[in-house]
């Protein structure tokens, strides 16, 4: 269990470099009646169920649990019957902090954001060239709202 | 991951005796837009994540997992915003297979029902006296459908 603080932001991908060693990631959601979040990840060789509370600015409670990849398939195909969020994800340490690169596929192509978690909402953190403007908090880029308004449709 | 195949019954409780070793149950449910049912259950000393699938006669299908007593805590108080079912279950074998005996409390008050798991939606068992009209199915007695409208209420 956690709070879960993140800043996000999005990248110039012209100024990102080579990206190495990317995971690719698949979740999908329980659709919830509230701002709720209740995620099946699939990534790289693992997986994940994450319930998430509705956002608070940049902090928002967090439980996840790794479970077995047989049952996220299972749950994927039998329980979350809309559209699937497909990325691959890059980290890449900057000072004292890892930025977390999602690099975004199928109807949300041509999106690339960089996430980076934080102990307090206004911990200091050095920003590196390729990080442009800030959507924390900008209901749009949830990867909630990119099922349902996918990047490719704005 | 698996089925619950699981058939329900309304119980006479002048006929159980007495009934021994219950464990408190306290569960509560993250508001779904379908019938897929995200709960979680403070069972004793323990606590666990279930996810479950839509009925499909006695079938559907479900993932638990075990999670620590505090996240469950947490959640029940944080993500679950609505009432929560309280009932003490009991269990007792007859013949083959063992019975789980639910007596429920606060706004379910006077409610008994006992289901016993199957390994095939037609698996024979023997139906000791106490167990009266089968209520498989009748979405009354769902414990989602409890929150919202209690027994005590019909």
């Amino acid at each position: 269990m956690g709070l879960e603080i993140e800043r996000k932001f999005l990248v110039c991908p012209e100024l990102l470099g080579e990206l190495q060693y990317g995971e690719s990631i698949c979740q999908g959601y329980i659709p919830t009646q509230d701002k709720t979040a209740v995620r099946i990840r699939l990534k790289g060789s693992a997986a994940f169920l994450t319930l998430k509370g509705a956002n608070r600015g940049a902090v928002r409670s967090e439980f996840e649990y790794a479970i077995p990849v047989s049952d996220a398939q299972a749950i994927l195909a039998e329980l979350c019957s809309g559209p699937k969020i497909e990325k691959t994800r890059y980290c890449r340490t900057v000072g004292a902090h890892v930025w977390e690169i999602d690099v975004f596929a199928g109807s949300n192509e041509g999106l690339v954001v960089a996430e980076i978690e934080l102990n307090s909402e206004h911990e200091p953190f050095e920003k590196p060239p390729w990080v442009a403007r800030e959507v924390t908090g900008d209901a749009r880029y949830y990867n909630t709202s990119l099922l349902t308004k996918p990047y490719l449709t704005w």
